[in-house]
């Protein structure tokens, strides 16, 4: 019903009790609870246009509608201050209720970071987690990516109605997530990209997961916004740090700092969502391995441009030595040889 | 006195009150507190010998032997468990009762991690603060260096004798440190550097300071030894996080998930310290600057290797376009670029 909110719902159900009881109450009675436009809207009854636009939708393959009644609601949007009274749901119902964590982070994240966000994803759904995002460019869309690609569960939470693809550059990661995953909306069909709803939706891709993984943020990013939701819903926090030149470090940072854990492995999230970790086969570590830890050539050059002359002073090695080492190192895929004969380690 | 450490001195104190009193007392009573053979060198006196080696060692200018009952014994280390009885120091010994912050680290340090540590110690030494570290090499000598370049305080805890400089690559810094800083060890002069007195050491280095700030640190480091015995003595443990792919930072991590604040500005140790900041003109910030961070094309970039290709992709811009952008901004030494036509951000 158009003009008639998520919260006005809920308002509605508390007061009367059964969608027939608000249907069958006078206007006069809806007015103590609603505003006298939403009232006489409500009095009127279903409008029948919109009820074939989303009967006809519904005959779409695929697609559901999951209320508060529906034994397919996620138990865990119950517990949270604000639960959508009606979700939109694209996809396989039963992944509602799979334990989950959200990964979020900046839609403007370095190729590191959506790196980063694919591998813990993938990680993670190996481990039974269902991969709870938002479709945003960036870290999300790296996140759902991630979790597909290692064949495990995700959920799309978007701000949209469901009928529209936002952003348009995931059209098809969102029909690759509504054959394998479920995406959701608690937005009515035909509803656009609005700015405002972004944050509401945030609430619901924290309130689906038991934690709330942030891999990479800006001060400006709205993963902060779902960061700080998570905590109101008392779901544990987790971030990636990253280097302090990186203003995309920065958001995970101010979280660290105001309490969430720092995470620089899959193993420090399982622990804390108390999941034991599935058989090593299944579980690549996300950890260095442990020969290049101890390349003393790799820890002499560092993670900075470092000139031939410099290495050859920290590694006492001769240059001539060092350069057939070096080449072998580029060859492995360690390292990248810089304009003015300097070398840098890249894994 | 040969084989009579720390700890058998301040036993000694303890049960009999002043060095006078020590030497007056019985070899009987002695051995109440003491094993046989240190007994009987306590009731044997003072060994002329060493007398004059340390009277010799005095004489030189700078030199100085501080005890538990000198009021310029520093006043931090009255309240940590074990305080070195005596204290050989070499230089300003006024630095002993400044507002202190150790600086500490990994000796294998990235050169990305010793730029820290000497950008944070000279911001922080500006500030008023000494510069406490243990003059080892990476992330120490970086420290010390930092706070000299500064015009600042610092104070190096080594865990040789006074005469001797360990290690010989840091004989020019302790040169340096002893003319405008000070250096000290609670050990005889002519000790050896031997591996067990070099925990024994960051007691003092952590000690002597208000907070202690772990800059790089893989997990063997014994910089982690020394936030230990910070956390021990009530002092404030910092550690500034980065990339989790390397293992330099896998140290700090793990100090962050115990407990220590993490750190990705100078203003975060200031707050938790209480110190206000000097003047901005005093103070350059560490902090990205703000146009940088709003560059789009940078915020494309990211930190990790792009191609021209990728990069037209994410900035919208065409190729023609950006190779000009891109030029400029590595004539300004924003980024660099590698071979095969990529581009790497550098600042």
């Amino acid at each position: 019903m158009p003009g008639l909110g998520s919260q006005a719902l809920c308002q509605l159900l508390a007061a009367f009790g059964s969608p027939e009881k608000i249907y069958s109450a006078s206007r006069q009675r809806l007015r103590d609870v609603l505003p006298d436009a939403q009232a006489s809207a409500v009095a009127a009854g279903p409008v029948a246009e919109h009820q074939a636009l989303i009967a006809a939708w519904l005959q779409q393959q695929g697609n559901h509608l999951v209320t508060l009644a529906d034994a397919s609601y996620p138990q865990p949007l119950l517990d949270i201050p604000n639960p959508p009274p009606l979700l939109y749901a694209k996809g396989r119902l039963e992944l509602l209720n799979m334990p989950s964590i959200a990964v979020v982070g900046s839609r403007n994240a370095s190729p590191q970071g959506e790196k980063n966000a694919e591998e813990f994803s993938a990680a993670l759904s190996r481990q039974g987690l269902c991969i709870v995002s938002g479709m945003a460019l960036g870290i999300d869309g790296a996140a759902h990516q991630g979790a597909l690609k290692a064949g495990g569960a995700t959920i799309a939470v978007v701000g949209t109605g469901l009928d529209i693809v936002y952003p348009a550059r995931h059209r098809h990661l969102a029909h690759q997530i509504a054959e394998h995953g479920l995406i959701i909306s608690e937005f009515a069909l035909g509803t656009p990209s609005r700015a405002q709803n972004f944050p509401r939706r945030n609430r619901i891709i924290s309130g689906l997961s038991q934690g709330c993984l942030v891999v990479e943020a800006n001060l400006q990013s709205g993963s902060l916004i779902t960061a700080r939701l998570a905590v109101e819903q008392g779901r544990e926090v987790f971030a990636i740090p990253g280097s302090i030149h990186s203003p995309m470090a920065k958001g995970c940072h101010q979280l660290i700092k105001q309490g969430a854990k720092l995470v620089d492995s899959m193993q420090d999230i399982l622990d804390e969502m108390k999941i034991a970790p599935q058989s090593v086969a299944d579980s690549p570590s996300l950890e260095q391995p442990v020969d290049s830890e101890h390349d003393p050539l790799l820890e002499a050059l560092g993670y900075d441009p470092v000139s031939l002359d410099v290495l050859a002073a920290r590694s006492g090695l001769t240059t001539e030595r060092l350069s057939a080492m070096l080449l072998v190192l580029e060859l492995e895929g360690k390292l990248t040889s810089l304009p003015g004969g300097r070398f840098q380690r890249i894994a």
